[in-house]
């Protein structure tokens, strides 16, 4: 298809189609001339996952290049590749320490790796920060709640790509990595609104709250 | 204190600090004459607390203003304070419509609550929208498996409710779901750090559990 044909069907102008192109993000079509190319299903189908991962997902541009290089060319160690999906995914911790004292507790605590090299620990660290600024429990028995709930996730997460190809696989844990979190983000509000709307079971404070108020 | 020392001690720059006051997100302090007041250490904890949601979490300060206030005058009606809490929250999903036709179907399967006035449901249909255009499963069960963990999660946040008044649990409510979030994003990512890292078999969860979760 043309370079108009493609730009109407994803709902993406002409202009920004070649903007993805310059930054590399979308392939080039086909030369038929010096001023035509031919794009593909490929093309269509790239630009909905920008899409998804800019637009639905909020991802600035360049970490969506980032997460489109490494679908792309995904590096040899898929550690160091989820590694590095995750570091395109906010939040954005900068920091130049080696050691994440809180992360490293919390993370010996949950007997998972401790690992300061993985942009997940800083990023824990930085929550645990908030938490005790916030002044919420962050005592081993609530992370536990989390890290158990996580540790379920995750292991059905991985258990399809035993059958995958790495070509297969890349693109799912990256985008699984980006495009999941929103998703159980949205469930869990959604399970408190329940549990409050619904009654007895959860929803304590709907009931009206016992004298001490 | 002096604004000086609440700045000193808080890192927080006095301008800033100013700013704050104005904007109506921290209390005045006491008047001692017409240019000096006393600030005291609920005013510390509340800078703390913009801290943790401004710089930890990452919110814009319009959105820290609609926290705070919700914790300074919580709607009488706890289900519309969790709505406002979490319309405070990302993703900001900008929408006019009134139905969600993927939200209310997952929604629907999932036995949850579905009403369209309340802000994860726009940002679940977004979120699925995001899982249809990078070709990832959005079906039933795999949506069951975040839908299963986060009702668990969300069981055991609601559980302290019980025990608090009103004026405990409005911050505990708005403050724990916009701050366990990160908590709980960062764990999935070490849960699949830790699994990769450790094999199929080395994980401890599949140890601790029969194999018929």
């Amino acid at each position: 298809m043309k370079i108009s044909e493609l730009s109407e069907r994803s709902g993406v102008p002409v202009a920004t189609v070649k903007f993805y192109i310059r930054e590399g993000m979308l392939p080039r079509g086909e030369a038929l001339s010096t001023t035509r190319a031919e794009y593909g299903e490929e093309h269509l189908s790239r630009l909905t996952l920008i899409g998804a991962l800019a637009d639905v997902r909020g991802l600035p541009l360049s970490r969506v290049r980032d997460i489109l290089a490494l679908i792309d060319a995904p590096d040899d160690d898929p550690i160091a590749t989820l590694g590095r999906a995750v570091g395109a995914l906010p939040p954005y911790v900068e920091s130049d320490r080696d050691d994440y004292p809180r992360a490293r507790e919390a993370i010996g605590e949950l007997g998972l790796t401790y690992d300061p090299d993985f942009t997940a620990v800083p990023q824990l660290d930085e929550a645990l920060r908030a938490l005790e600024a916030a002044g919420l429990d962050a005592s081993p028995a609530v992370l536990r709640r989390y890290s158990d709930a996580m540790r379920q996730v995750a292991t059905e997460e991985l258990a399809p790509m035993a059958g995958m190809s790495r070509a297969e696989a890349v693109p799912y844990a990256v985008l699984g990595t980006a495009l999941y979190e929103p998703v159980m983000l949205a469930l869990r509000r959604l399970a408190h609104h329940h549990l409050l709307a619904t009654g007895p079971d959860g929803g304590r404070l709907s009931e009206e709250k016992p004298a001490s108020v």
